[in-house]
């Protein structure tokens, strides 16, 4: 069970007693009940938002919904209706600094366009709110350096939104590989690809999204490889390839790029937007292996092991998990283990893969 | 049916006339029955001839065991015992020439360390055999030419053995490819890695193997990527690496590429003498996937659809399939799909891998 830090404590102490004689007795109990959950506001409201973040936050333990923010007031109507929101807990872009004056709000998750994480998250540190920020974190590693500087000096947690990292297929498979269950990993297998789907979205506009298919879903293969391997690459070297130069005018269809780890772990990863079908992910070790595949779906992966047993749990919402574990993280003032330097961590690879294909040349991390 | 071209008919026909009176009526009834058969001399007696090669001629219907090349007389006495050749079938390394006198002999099966199949491919051309060599072709680009000279200058054919491609489940992949049956291939992924064994073979020796694990099995993913895009690849780039250079001191313990191909599709691939694990290959197509996992074995590669298919076929010994194959091009007078050049295509790209590693760059194959 969560503890409360002391600071958490009576902050939701005083904040129940503030709201004085307003409240009634029963939503007096609802917030006692609610008193270990931090409100959580939801910063862009699109597919992602809808779809699966909202439901998911209804799931949480440790989270209750306490705001958004939307530059479209059709969205927010629509929200606001779905789940009771009163017109306090409605935000926009511009209007974020205000959230300073509202206690509801613990956490912002920021879940708008790549390129506007920065933004976004600098407001919500400013406005004195923790920040839970989608993948990838920014679009340029200084981007990512001053979301994490500006929730440092705001004295805020950054959390980047790797939900793979909660899933227990894949944490499995982590203890496999720390535990040398097959022995030490030698190659790792990852990829990635979706078919994006609409021409006008914005993961197809660079200024929007930064980068195509690596970043929007090539960085969960790139992640698998880290935490699998549990080092960091000090050599990249990639290949692209673009067959719809129409489609995409302004981001990567495709890539495959190769990592080599200090320990002498190697990497072969591959992610696209022009077809699914790339879903798994497999370690090979020195006395045999282990696969997901599926391997990231927001449920429904599993796995199997040379051994012939299978990787396979109850299915879990990924989404919940992880605004548990950061809601837990900061009522129990511990740190995360993905952290805005982890998300800085990827975008600084990514951007050496991009170097990478650009330059015809492997690319140094070292 | 096979179909006996006029040459090898009257060929045949001679051969039994000037056996003349010195032949029985059974051995006569027998050498009828064997008439479509090709005498094959197994040159090099290891392990690959001993455990598979020989055994597959047994079961070959165009194929006839007709002699054996080797070193070592204990190896020569086992095999007449065991196969129940006579003299004049049993060759060194030195007295291949005499073979032009062995009209029971019409092909030359190179199963010698990479490094000697030029050698031995040039003596049996030199004799007017036919030649059919283990792959790797040979260890350099040169060296395959200058066996494809030797043999185009003898009038004989020269041969590859690259089992996969007579393996059902790995021409059901091409036809899948080729077919556009999930739409157009775009990203492929192979690899093959094994735990290579014995520190005292000549595998581990630079001089004798001309290189590692790439040569021996990542040939057989490289192969891949080339038949199921059915192109050639324009621009390669690898990263290698070395986790026991002690083992692996003269030869690549793992290497892991990338490729471009012409069309736009590329491929990532893996291969390693450090340990098993990896044996597959997966073909993302633009409306789906398919993939062999075992793709590599001798027999037993099974592999599965998109659409939930299963790929499956009856096993077959490969090295019958590849021997009968061989025989039945020479005796109908076509061309096989395996021929020198396509033998030296991998040698070349396998170069440019092994110099985009130690480069640490792209190496442009166009």
């Amino acid at each position: 069970m969560t503890k409360l830090s002391r600071r958490e404590f009576l902050a939701s102490t005083a904040a129940a007693m503030a709201a004085g004689p307003f409240i009634s007795t029963s939503s007096m109990r609802a917030r006692a009940q609610e008193s270990r959950k931090l409100g959580f506001a939801i910063c862009g409201l699109g597919k992602l938002s809808t779809d699966q973040i909202a439901p998911a936050l209804m799931k949480t333990k440790h989270c209750r919904l306490a705001g958004i923010v939307t530059g479209t007031p059709a969205k927010a109507q629509a929200w606001q209706a779905k789940y009771g929101l009163d017109t306090r807990s409605v935000y926009s872009y511009d209007t974020m600094h205000r959230m300073a004056e509202n206690r509801d709000i613990d956490v912002v998750y920021v879940v708008t366009p790549n390129a506007l994480h920065a933004r976004d998250t600098i407001a919500a540190a400013k406005a004195g709110k923790h920040v839970f920020c989608e993948k990838p974190l920014e679009i340029s590693v200084e981007r990512c350096q001053q979301m994490i500087d500006a929730c440092r000096q705001a004295g805020r947690m950054l959390g980047t939104a790797y939900r793979c990292q909660f899933d227990p297929h894949h944490l499995e498979c982590i203890r496999l590989a720390r535990e040398r269950v097959f022995g030490a990993p030698n190659i790792i297998q990852a990829g990635f690809a979706i078919d994006v789907g609409e021409p006008g979205q914005w993961r197809l506009k660079r200024e929007l999204a930064g980068g195509g298919a690596l970043m929007d879903v090539g960085i969960y293969a790139l992640q698998a490889t880290r935490y699998l391997s549990g080092e960091e690459p000090v050599l990249v070297s990639a290949v692209e390839t673009k067959t719809d130069p129409r489609r995409f005018a302004e981001v990567d269809e495709s890539m495959v790029w190769t990592t080599r780890f200090p320990s002498g772990v190697v990497a072969y990863c591959s992610t696209s937007y022009k077809a699914g079908g790339i879903q798994n992910l497999r370690v090979n070790a020195d006395d045999g292996w282990f696969e997901l595949d599926p391997a990231f779906f927001y449920g429904g992966n599993r796995g199997r092991r040379s051994d012939g047993k299978e990787i396979r749990y109850p299915q879990i919402d990924l989404f919940a998990a992880e605004m548990d574990d950061f809601a837990q993280c900061i009522l129990e003032g511990r740190p995360t283990k993905v952290p805005g330097e982890e998300g800085l961590r990827d975008v600084r690879i990514m951007q050496a893969i991009y170097e990478s294909a650009r330059m015809s040349r492997a690319v140094s991390l070292a």
